[in-house]
């Protein structure tokens, strides 16, 4: 089979898909999705069974268990794939939205109005229930979806965009809305990307190479999350009991993610009150420290942190622990070794935290919060497609908005060029 | 030399200027934007000097006149440019401004802060004007500028630069925030094509082949603008005494320009009463006409249009007139067509009018008004750095807006992810 037909003609059944969700009305989509939801369930034994597939052959290649488990599906996953699509149905349409109107002086009112952005095409690794999940997202903000998941969960993908498919059809939904590239293979992403003026927009999720493979490779214009090497600064105004609290919830409360410290930046007013209880604190949870040339010296048991440690993102339980001149030195720090995800300051002291806000440049900047609530979900969004560590189109959890794009309208009555 | 350290440098040194400049309040920088329209105008004399260096190389290269009268700088183009920044001065400052803030359950308070983008490079050809307007832009947005204009316009480039770099400097901005690569080598545009990371946004302006070679060689997001294929859709509800104006308009104010109608699709209905006197208009201010076989039959003198006759942009006083069915063969006919730049409907039928709004998927679209309005200053945002016809960050005319993205700001007393 030639991957160039064969990807384009799914990006082509995609584009019908993307035309007939254009028209769709909130009233039609939320139907499909909620019909989606239901079919999800009462075809769970179709879909673990073509899971267990996947799974038989992941155990053959010897693949971790941590893999598997992030692999299998069982009726509470897809109960859960079912919940996330409801929830979906249930949140504010984005698309016809007028974001702002206004009238010129000749007399025509021009206004912003959201719209589709058209085919979204998910590249994606090993967990399947993101082939759910970023369908229903892409469906709900009125955008075809062109997915290709990962060769580990491809019969579970399969069997999941099945189901999704036979519903926008029996709904009066062109199936293309939802469409996947059931080929494994690394060239069938290269002829994605290269499908500029069809597919709209990229979102790689997955690792570090598979990101770099997709931004190195595409001619299409790519939303993705980098990542998240994220700060707590505790000022010498900070409420010593909060600055604690969320300095552990930071790192602690789910180390694995990309939201988590990495670093804490402790100012050296109140770095010796700060830290014996801190570093206790964290040491009784299993956190393995490393500290600066200061930081040793009020706790010689730390290891030493060195320059590179600054830079990596351990999404484990590990810390940079850092003593800081002042506030300037944090934000120093933060610019030069911060991937601008998520960082935050503790402070009392008013200017300090509206300084911080300010100068910080990342995609979310806190004043007594934990890195942690950096999420579409904890914002508010309703939904979240990832986190953007781009500046461009978006920037930090990604909602439904995201999926969107705007256009202009003009309401004119013989309005012309003079 | 080697290009890729010379252009690494150039973008480091751009970096310097956009920390600086992420700092500076709205009224240093239009304090600085006042003192390089000053400038600029003071030190005229060694423009127009150093511009003739680069109109005697075009000249001995058989250069067309209207390239050469593109490439000039004159006392009166020097004073355009300058009057530019100075209304550039005038605009509202984008950065800072709080597009939205809201309250979670938990007590946290979540905005977004509009921030700017970092670095922007604008690689683009001939109109040493452009090297002005550009970093002025990006300067009023808290950006700075690496630029990278076209060979025939080094000299005039530089020593534009060279001005609003020493006024920069002058006046407490790093002069990095305006930036410019003199390497007329294609490897110098490679090479900043690979700064991802450093440089955030890439902009081209110039030919197809230009935004053709950047787009399909970034690693960087790019903003683009390709061509426009414009129509307006003359409907059987229309004023059709508006309908002519419109249309006239559209296609002969300004033939050469991206918004200009290049197919006008009329309703069977009323196409030939409309097309007699259009048709005669048209011809009197010397438009060549393209039909098909139905407006033949109503004026045998038009020559066929071609099926790839659709596709074209003239940017001539050439037109295609197509009578359709009704506004579905028409939208029918736009979908197909249309590069989604600028289309119109004439009609006074409200349903058909908003379903014309809704349906239509171009960067802007127009009821009853001129597709030639889709223009930053006709749509009052007070700028414009170009026309987007991408669906990601910014579609149709780019404003200042356009040049900053926002950031997530977190105002909390303590909140810890449960």
């Amino acid at each position: 089979m030639d991957i160039k037909v064969y990807v384009l003609e799914k990006a082509m059944d995609a584009k019908e898909g993307a035309r007939a969700l254009a028209k769709a009305s909130s009233k039609q989509k939320n139907l499909v999705l909620l019909k989606m939801a239901e079919a999800l369930k009462n075809r769970a034994k179709e879909l673990i069974s073509e899971n267990k597939k996947d799974i038989k052959f992941a155990e053959k290649k010897g693949i971790s268990k941590a893999l598997i488990d992030r692999l299998t599906l069982n009726e509470k996953r897809i109960n859960e794939m079912s919940q996330g699509l409801i929830e979906v149905a249930g949140l504010p349409d984005p698309v016809g939205e007028i974001t702002k109107m206004w009238q010129r002086p000749n007399g025509m009112t021009v206004g912003r109005m959201r719209v589709p952005i058209g085919i979204i095409g998910i590249i994606y690794e090993s967990r399947p229930n993101v082939t759910a999940d970023a369908a229903g997202l892409c469906l709900k903000a009125g955008n075809a979806v062109l997915l290709r998941g990962g060769s580990e969960a491809i019969n579970s993908n399969k069997a999941i965009v099945n189901v999704l498919r036979d519903v926008a059809k029996k709904h009066g939904l062109h199936e293309g809305a939802v469409t996947f590239i059931d080929i494994p293979d690394r060239e069938a992403i290269m002829e994605m990307l290269k499908l500029e003026g069809i597919v709209d927009l990229i979102i790689p999720r997955g690792g570090e190479g598979l990101i770099r493979f997709v931004t190195e490779n595409s001619r299409i214009p790519v939303l993705k999350h980098y990542k998240g090497v994220c700060h707590v600064f505790v000022d010498r105004d900070a409420d010593l009991k909060m600055a604690e609290e969320i300095c552990f919830n930071a790192k602690v409360q789910r180390p694995g993610t990309c939201n988590a410290m990495e670093t804490m930046l402790v100012d050296k007013k109140i770095a010796k009150s700060f830290l014996t209880n801190m570093i206790r604190r964290f040491k009784e949870a299993g956190v393995r420290l490393k500290g600066c040339h200061f930081t040793r010296k009020i706790d010689s048991s730390l290891e030493k942190a060195q320059e590179e440690d600054f830079y990596k993102e351990y999404l484990d339980l590990m810390l940079n622990v850092k003593i800081v001149g002042d506030i300037d030195d944090a934000m120093a720090h933060i610019a030069k070794y911060s991937s601008s995800h998520s960082d935050a300051i503790v402070t009392r002291n008013y200017d300090k935290a509206m300084r911080f806000l300010k100068e910080v440049d990342s995609s979310a900047v806190f004043v007594n919060a934990s890195t942690r609530l950096n999420d579409g979900f904890q914002f508010g969004l309703g939904a979240e497609i990832g986190i953007s560590t781009d500046k461009i189109h978006a920037r930090g959890p990604m909602g439904l908005e995201e999926l969107t794009c705007t256009k202009f309208i003009v309401f004119g009555n013989g309005q012309l060029r003079e």
